[in-house]
């Protein structure tokens, strides 16, 4: 399974990812404040030529999704530009501001109808375009962004490492569907943590590529605290749950063994130090900050159907992919039985993850040779 | 009603016009030859410093649609450009090539999703994007498109004209469905053709603005000959059977009079003295070429499942829209029924229209004031 096939979903219904990803709101809104701080103090304004105000400025948000959070975000982004072009201290000579032009990108496969009628009925002020494809890869020419975004899209792996589905292999998932189930060995996890490495280097050089000399970046990631197991959180814990109700059903014969063995969820939870080791080790982005975000909403979801509602959202084309459409109904209503008799909604010792907020900015030396 | 409703049928079942689209495709294909010729004489590379291979070039297509054409279309334009920039005389120190981007613009309602998944199946060699949007509007910055195409999308007006549904308009549409219909009266048709210029000058005023100085842009339209009568022409008989089938179907109550008296198709047919001086009244482009296409399939098309079916898929939504989901089937069999009894499929006397290939270079004096 590669990437390709990974979307949230579609559609503004009740159980739509436009409608049920308050999380990933709050994660925008609290990055916004952060943002427009670094934004003043980095954007190299009235010094980089990249950054001339006769010429549009270039913002994409790759794995926008279709909802609301990627206009929020890039609306907000937009308007620290805007102050920091405005903010120029010559008072009697003020720069210019540019045009805008926002690119929202995200698989193939997303829905691109519902993210442009979204941003469509919100009227932006700026240039709007949608750019189809992996953002593993370029999808950009080279030196054309002066600004990225990605929020909550780094966690979903390109592809589920080889290994995972090999039964000769010591990485071999039987019966689980992540690496953070309790019973996975530690070869899975490592075999995750490689195909992560792989993929930030991946996204790394691209936007190195795309990027201007002295062009912004910022990241957030969902992660886990250092030095933390990843069976021990909030999320390890659901999808051991989820991976125990499959294989209730499997039990019963709603879906077969050999689906169950060979179903792995694409997500990877880094840490800090982890994340922070891969761009040091990448060498072309200068960390100008890293920081873990407060997440309060993790807190106070004591409620099983928004619980369960907030995972179906980002889980459940994937379970129908492999699984078929008819079973994520029982799946899910399993899941919220489970979940019922479980101490990880209320339990503060789950809350072991973490939002990552990391902010980059090219350097201005020429990028690495290569694609 | 305004054009964004218009679009054309999407997905790529048997009737979706992505399927059903061969008489666009033959404009696509005849254009290129011409295409390559004058992108060889007009493309000021090594000259005009906006053509600089180190920057990305820039090519728009609006009115993308969903199909292959849009693709086609663009391929053209990909590969005449870089034999432009390889062809470069001093064979010592050839010109580099730029990377290209290409946009497809359309409306917001357009099926960007199944576009994307059409080219993304083709694995274009330069990038791609999206751009939803009226196009008699801006949709990019200023200066930012080194070319930009448009095929057979400005005979869609943006908005049928008010008086056409003006019950005291001398213009008053009564009955008939389109200015070309047997029984409109002439001030039908001096109404459309009063929005077809502010149209027309909308959209020269917004591409002026978007192209750099002696960017190029290719128009092709479907109109009709100088000189002759819009009912006299294949799509004026077209229509008037169509618009008798719609008033049969009122006289037995399937549909409503005010209901019809209230529809009218938003397409106006141009001949080439009146596209010309309208682009000459508007004066920021140069008129490089203007030349009738041949257009044989419209000479070979004798089975009446095959015309209604064309038909169809460009019009169908708007009969939807306006008369209800329920109402086209009945309509096209009727229409089929009529077609088959009327000489218009057969006899070359209908043969009236004509596609217009227009070949345009911005001037390179600073643009019009305004927009």
């Amino acid at each position: 399974m590669d990437n390709q096939k990974i979307h949230m979903n579609g559609g503004d219904g009740p159980k739509s990812y436009a409608k049920n990803s308050e999380y990933q709101k709050q994660v925008v809104g609290y990055s916004k404040r952060v943002l427009n701080e670094l934004i003043h103090q980095q954007l190299d304004v009235g010094i980089n030529p990249h950054f001339n105000p006769c010429n549009p400025f270039h913002i994409a948000d790759f794995g926008c999704s279709v909802g609301r959070n990627t206009y929020l975000a890039a609306q907000n982004i937009v308007e620290a530009v805007e102050q920091k072009y405005k903010s120029n201290e010559d008072r009697e000579n003020p720069l210019l501001v540019p045009e805008f032009f926002v690119f929202f990108n995200d698989l193939v496969q997303n829905d691109f109808n519902t993210l442009f009628s979204y941003i469509d009925s919100n009227k932006p002020n700026y240039y709007i375009a949608g750019v189809p494809g992996s953002f593993h890869g370029r999808v950009f020419p080279k030196a054309f962004l002066h600004f990225a975004h990605s929020s909550m899209a780094l966690l979903y792996l390109s592809r589920i490492p080889e290994e995972v589905m090999n039964r000769d292999s010591a990485a071999w998932n039987k019966g689980v569907i992540h690496y953070s189930c309790s019973g996975a060995a530690k070869e899975v996890e490592a075999a995750y943590s490689t195909q992560f490495r792989k993929d930030i280097e991946a996204f790394l050089d691209a936007r190195d590529k795309e990027l201007v000399p002295g062009g912004l970046m910022v990241i957030t990631t969902l992660g886990i605290l250092d030095g933390v197991l990843p069976c021990e959180c909030a999320m390890g814990v659901t999808f051991s749950i989820l991976g125990s109700c499959l294989d209730d059903m499997a039990n019963v014969g709603i879906i077969s063994e050999e689906k169950l063995d060979s179903f792995n969820l694409p997500y990877y939870y880094t840490s800090q130090m982890e994340l922070e080791t891969l761009i040091k080790a990448h060498g072309c982005f200068d960390i100008t900050r890293f920081e873990k975000l407060p997440t309060p909403l993790r807190q106070v979801v004591h409620d099983v159907q928004t619980a369960v509602l907030s995972i179906r959202v980002v889980t459940e084309a994937l379970f129908q992919q492999h699984f078929g459409k008819d079973i994520t109904e029982e799946l899910f209503q399993r899941c919220a039985e489970k979940f019922r008799s479980h101490p990880v909604i209320y339990d503060d010792k789950y809350r072991t993850e973490a939002s990552y907020f990391v902010f980059l900015k090219r350097k201005t030396e020429t990028s690495k040779p290569g694609i």
